[in-house]
């Protein structure tokens, strides 16, 4: 009855996070797992705190015994002034996902990246990687191009409505990967690169509930190649659809939201969590939000 | 798998009460009835924190997603500052040790005060109430005798080694309750008052671990009476194995730890804490704590 059990504290700090399932799927995969585990959405709109005040977030929350938070959009990158030490692929990206609390000091990680890599490893493990397009290079898409060469990727192609956004995050990856290639393609391009390519990944929000379509015209993919996309609301956006359809492979943007939960799960708490009963989970609550 | 269930987080804010057995009492009894309960210990002392902290304490608590706290020395009157809300009794006492957060507002309580009186109801109930004697009038002692009149005692002496602090506490509290006699007294007529008592109750140090001994003349007991005593380190003082011994009616330490939890429980999850449980608990945390 006395006996001295671990049990873990962990805050999601973003705007607009109330509903995110990411404290839901943490939750149900400890209590699955027989351990004590809160996770408090903390959200900057809903306690009228500006981005700026995650590094007081962060103090407060170690001081009242929090063990670790996952960071969203708008706090990513700012997030890095306010911590003692930063994982390597965490650094090279400029972006941290989660900081765990290990004795008073802030350690960051990017789990966006590690979760996407080890989604695609485990579920689409015969994936061809020699040519890949990516569409978006925005936050999501710069953490999954970064994960798309870790995993060895050879050529990867990225195109974006901002040109110089997709030409500067090519010679930024560029100098990370130079045994890959890694390039930027404009509207003139990409249906060449499209059809040449084996693998297809989009990081547009085009397909998402609120920007209804295609990031590209879906007559161009095609039954050999594999086609990711990061969206999740709805998991089933008309890219996924075609590319099933067609019997492609399919990473949905399940498999992303998932990967990262697993990874700071593990992180947290030193464990294994399931990925399967994860995604389920994450699935049932989906259809739950839209019933 | 994805119902939507209450979960709480609550702290301990106070100096050097890392090993306070608050936290795990709650928690094994929120694991028991199935709830989702978290309770941090937040020691000021390990934090680095000063005492007049406990307002910023509590608004980042707020923002982090906590339920509630108890509050403990030396915080219990600096809190009231920060209150939008307190109980009657808590104002009356001028001490809080527990703050609901409700609403994004912080509604202080006392369940030092009410969860005595309770102990004293459960587990005394047949308790003559006509005269009784308490020693000490510090912080607990101004719980208790708040207590004591609450439930209805109508002669209450008040002695301490300051004896100016028990006058004026005496007449602070002759102002609240005015049905009854309170009055201070003196080392000179304090054989006199305990040989005439009904009850005799003490809140003074002696008897502790670290203040051996006895807070009066243990010849003085008389097994018509009854005793209390709100030292639980250890739980078995001198005064209360002498009651024991003589047959009295005792309330040990554990009564008012135990009290005092039971309220605070009810007042953050709306829910009745089994008192037996709790207790029987409390005892083995004690037990394990010695071993």
């Amino acid at each position: 009855m006395s006996t001295v059990h671990e049990s873990y504290l962990v805050g999601l700090i973003g705007d607009g996070i109330t509903a995110s399932m990411t404290p839901p799927m943490h939750e149900a995969e400890a209590a699955a797992q027989g351990l004590q585990y809160l996770y408090r959405p903390i959200d900057l709109a809903q306690i009228g705190r500006p981005a700026e005040d995650v590094g007081d977030l962060l103090r407060a929350g170690r001081d009242l015994g929090f063990n670790a938070f996952n960071i969203t959009h708008p706090c990513k990158q700012i997030v890095l002034d306010h911590l003692d030490e930063v994982s390597g692929r965490a650094a090279a990206l400029q972006a941290v996902n989660t900081v765990l609390v290990q004795g008073g000091r802030f350690v960051g990680h990017n789990t966006d990246q590690t979760g996407f890599s080890a989604a695609l490893a485990t579920e689409l493990p015969g994936a061809v990687k020699d040519h890949v397009v990516q569409l978006g290079t925005g936050g999501a898409g710069s953490a999954v191009a970064y994960a798309l060469l870790d995993s060895g990727v050879r050529h990867l192609a990225l195109f974006d409505i901002d040109p110089e956004r997709a030409a500067a995050r090519a010679q930024a990856l560029a100098s990370h990967f130079p045994q890959a290639q890694v390039s930027a393609v404009g509207p003139e391009g990409l249906s060449e690169a499209v059809t040449r390519a084996d693998g297809l990944v989009n990081c547009t929000p085009i397909g998402m509930h609120h920007h209804p379509g295609a990031p590209i015209d879906l007559e161009l993919i095609d039954a050999r190649q594999w086609v990711a996309d990061v969206i999740y609301l709805p998991v089933d956006t008309p890219l996924v659809r075609r590319a099933r359809s067609l019997g492609c492979p399919v990473l949905d943007g399940g498999a992303m939201a998932v990967g990262q939960a697993v990874d700071a799960f593990r992180l947290i708490t030193g464990l294994e969590a399931d990925r399967s009963r994860m995604r389920r989970h994450f699935l049932a609550m989906l259809t739950a939000q839209q019933g």
